[in-house]
């Protein structure tokens, strides 16, 4: 069975950042618990060491064999934390977990065997949720180290799929459409509220079961509102109500809306 | 105690739509059933009035007496049955349930004790949701009537906050933000990742985590993301990727979040 396989394997992760501690705190609840963990700070390193019971270390020299290691650090000092590790690690697994950079930048900084283990969610380190359920995508550079990636994944979600380079950065894209830019439309409304002395509040049940709805049907057919009735009426009174920011963006959201209606 | 009062009030549902259900639905729970509901066909009373387990009727004449009437009808409809419920029931407290029409609309009808009860919820009669924790926005004509609609209103929900018809137009433009425009951004995503290959399944834990967050957290405080850091490699990375159309919205809504993190 792939599961035992891969709990034989020594696990080094590299950064001690939200999604670090979300895959150290995932491969520990498999039963899987990493040998060590590296940070560039004493302070974090041993705050999630200590969280996760395991080894820590800022050397990366200093760190113990393993047979895969994740890097896990801000994108800008990746290219830097993975020259270290391909060189401490010449037969180990590289893994990276950034959304926006691609497998072969590993290959460029020396490692012979590697991938990626890209984890779809926000994470937090202050408050880790599950990854049982969150898609994560595996790219890998040989169809053997494809096998192993996915395996170490299962281990950690019941999701996994396959994704190149390219597609992530797509995934990166539209994570920012779904979870970013909903939140800039729910900070529009706490704005338009708050200046009308109405309490955000109320929003929560509409902004639940928006959120719920798309888990039973598509965006599109979950789709309601003046724009999707096209009610022009409703829309232009709405628009005279916002001042000009908002209402440019009210305007653009509702033409987007109604082209997808006709 | 007030509820026991309001438990003595013979209601009638005007309508029989999602609102007008959930409506009904509600005021069976809480133990104060309508006496009866009404709608214009006679299949849809009929559905509503098995569901509830009351008399219908598609002739508000021959509606059974009734101390409040709760109109809940098309925005476009309601003048037409309010003039005719205001006939029907001169001593009755008048109540509509439309979030962008003035409660004074009600006395140019004829009524003479009037008020509003807006639940704050997108419902859909093939999918009941409680109204429990929905926010119910009351508007009245006098203290006496505010009194007795804020009675009713606490049968159904545990939040009753009293709103001003100009206050309940901007809770349906905040709701229009919240509600649609975040399935709006929704359907981006699952735009992007359909022509990508990509399962807009993987969306969902991200969705959900930044509806979660909102409960915790001001949307101000809950923002991440691109343009959150003011990441402009990352935000031009992701334009190149987006069609005209899409690269727009991108810009509009990351200028609107790099605005309030000035």
């Amino acid at each position: 069975m792939a599961s035992s396989a891969v709990k034989n394997k020594r696990i080094v992760v590299v950064g001690a950042g939200n999604m670090a501690t979300a895959i150290a705190v995932a491969l520990v609840n498999a039963g899987n618990a990493p040998v060590a963990v590296w940070s560039r700070t004493a302070e974090s390193a041993q705050m999630l060491a200590d969280r996760v019971g395991v080894e820590w270390c800022c050397d990366i020299d200093a760190l113990p064999q393993a047979d895969v290691v994740i890097i896990s650090v801000v994108d800008s000092a990746l290219r830097e934390v993975a020259v270290k590790v391909a060189d401490k690690y010449p037969d180990a697994i590289i893994l990276h977990t950034a959304g926006s950079i691609p497998m072969c930048a590993l290959q460029e900084c020396g490692a012979k065997r590697f991938g990626v283990l890209y984890p779809m969610q926000t994470v937090n380190k202050n408050s880790v949720v599950s990854l049982d359920d969150v898609t994560v995508f595996v790219e890998a550079c040989d169809d053997v180290v494809a096998g192993e990636v996915e395996a170490l994944a299962r281990t950690i979600s019941k999701k996994v799929v396959y994704a190149s380079s390219e597609q992530r950065c797509y995934l990166h894209v539209a994570a920012v459409f779904a979870c970013n830019f909903s939140n800039a439309v729910y900070n529009m409304a706490a704005e338009l509220l708050e200046k009308h002395g109405l309490p955000f509040e109320a929003m929560l049940p509409l902004i639940d079961e928006a959120a719920r709805k798309v888990h039973r049907m598509s965006p599109p057919e979950a789709q309601t509102g003046p724009a999707r009735r096209g009610d022009a009426n409703v829309m232009n009174a709405h628009k005279m109500m916002l001042d000009d920011e908002l209402a440019n963006i009210y305007e653009t959201l509702s033409d987007y809306i109604m082209r997808r209606n006709r």
